[in-house]
């Protein structure tokens, strides 16, 4: 019996986009085996994230820098399930699923009870992690194993391209028809956060982009008012509940706390890669909150699914082809702008 | 009829420790006339609080940098009314009342009207203000003129001097038994959190002190648990929600992050001098929330009173008398880092 091979398209060194002997290349590798409480995922369909790029480059005032290489991206992946390791029950060959970023817990501690194992200290990233001292690759492989406990069946009308993230800050601060809500930079995240919110019948969902370009769009997607920051921001605060789904260098966290009522929140969701330097003042005097939210739990996911299921919240996406040429396109195109919202990854295999 | 002249110690240039010319002189004043809706207060006990060190100094890299000259502090004083407004129904000549730092809001606005008045826009400040042309001065003054909404009756076991501070955040945040608090900073704020933790019952209560020297009466004071900064911060998570009472220059925000539960709330009292820099991997993949908390309202200073009258919280004071001799030599004692724990000014007057 020959070894199993798996084939992805992975980063070797730090990523630049003019230098095309430094975009994703054919990676061929051997897998660890499945162990008892795995699934083995055929990625059919699997979404390239900011933060793919985040990873990809990983250099000074760029990246991250934490990529180990090779690194293969894709932490929000769909796919048919094509072995089941001895311990799982639930889930069989066949069976539709999805993937997020994290594809393993332990499963015993407190937080893995309370449905939080995305915040488990033991838990491994769907790439870029290590288990059993293997690096973990992603959903840019033809094939990815998991923990199946993190691998969640996705609704009939949902289709494999669909997946759609984004929900768990929406639960955790149970935003309802009483909140009003703003987003910051309409892109990937945005445009689901804009979604949730009209599925969270949200009475006032305030888009802020950095053009008119999206005005729009972003009142199709749910916004009821529309600022662009080429006008400038309001001098009066706005909303119960800031979203920060794009920042940048010039980002003024000193701005967007202004943007908030007394008693709001600032909800990170993009992760800057400088720190975030915040005017105590404005934090005080304002009786304002910062809120860090990762990843869902794989019950949040579940929830999430069923709801996008019954509301048709959905993710817009621009579908590219699975070859590696057609896949550095798509990088290539989210780094400069061109995701309309949601650039995913289509078909099975890898070439 | 001679006009009449109200005494205070004022500020009249930025503090500095060392020179004596920039320290507080007397400053007599005419005072505006009482507003319809304001009480006149003789004050009886004034605290000396780091906030007014803030204040005095106000120059590059040490203070707030926004005094205006003269200024005169005072924002936690208690006393007795010695005129009352035509408009003021609920308070008599004799009551004795206290007044926190702000000392009047618009009483109209949504805020104003869901007890959050301390952060309406239109709010005085209850010195470093401005209210019809003329700058407010504080209780480091014999007599001070304020809204009487803001002026709250002190219940009759408490003392003058043993005003009690910083019950607002526990309110806010629902802190209970089941809640574990840890107190950065065993000052001033941090003795009386270490209290209000042990009168609402929260089942670990830990003191963060920089030196071991405050490890007893941080037990006497609630503490369950004692940390020193000089044997370093562990390195696991320790509480569901740090209150920051006392920073400084090398004050690490990501280690006092470090020390709360995944989901759990860095509640910042203490207004830094510099900008707070956060790193954002820190907060978000973790879920923690950052809290802004400014002064309590009206009814919050209420509910905190007759608390602290039914739980025994009380200040530990160290008293000085009401000469401009002992105020500045309790101004130069706080700043030495001698204040155990809170300096009260003491007596009618002004000299």
């Amino acid at each position: 019996m020959t070894a199993e091979h798996f084939v992805g398209y992975a980063g070797l060194q730090p990523y630049q986009k003019d230098d095309q002997s430094t975009h994703l290349q054919r990676y061929s590798f051997q897998p660890r085996e499945l162990d008892e409480d795995e699934v083995e995922v055929v990625v059919s369909a699997c979404g390239i994230c900011g933060s793919d790029i985040h990873q990809l480059t990983n250099v000074g005032g760029v990246g991250w820098k934490r990529a180990t290489y090779p690194i293969i991206p894709g932490h929000e992946f769909v796919g048919r399930i094509s072995a089941v390791g001895k311990a799982v029950t639930n889930l069989h060959i066949g069976d539709r699923v999805g993937v997020s970023p994290v594809c393993r817990s332990c499963g015993t501690c407190e937080l893995c009870q309370n449905a939080r194992g995305q915040y488990c200290s033991k838990r491994v990233t769907t790439y870029n992690g290590l288990y059993k001292g293997f690096q973990t690759f992603g959903g840019y492989a033809d094939r990815v194993r998991v923990q199946a406990d993190w691998a969640v069946k996705i609704p009939g009308n949902i289709s494999d391209e669909e997946s759609a993230p984004l929900y768990t800050p929406f639960k955790l601060l149970d935003i309802g028809s009483e909140t009003s809500i703003g987003v910051v930079g309409i892109g990937g995240l945005g445009h689901m956060a804009l979604q949730w919110g009209r599925a969270k019948q949200c009475h006032k969902i305030v888009a802020i982009s950095s053009t008119n370009a999206k005005a729009d769009e972003a009142v199709k997607l749910g916004a009821t008012e529309f600022i662009s920051l080429q006008e400038g921001l309001p001098s009066s605060s706005l909303v119960d509940v800031l979203f920060v789904c794009g920042t940048g260098p010039s980002t003024s966290w000193s701005e967007l706390m202004g943007l908030v009522h007394v008693g709001g929140k600032v909800v990170v969701l993009d992760i800057p890669e400088q720190p975030i330097s915040i005017p105590p003042s404005a934090l005080v005097h304002r009786q304002i909150s910062m809120v860090g939210t990762y990843v869902g739990s794989n019950s949040d996911i579940h929830d999430m699914l069923q709801l996008a299921s019954q509301t048709g919240v959905r993710p817009w996406i621009q579908k590219v082809g699975k070859s590696l040429e057609e896949v550095n396109q798509g990088v290539l195109d989210l780094i400069a702008g061109k995701a309309h919202y949601r650039i995913v990854i289509c078909g099975e295999g890898r070439v």
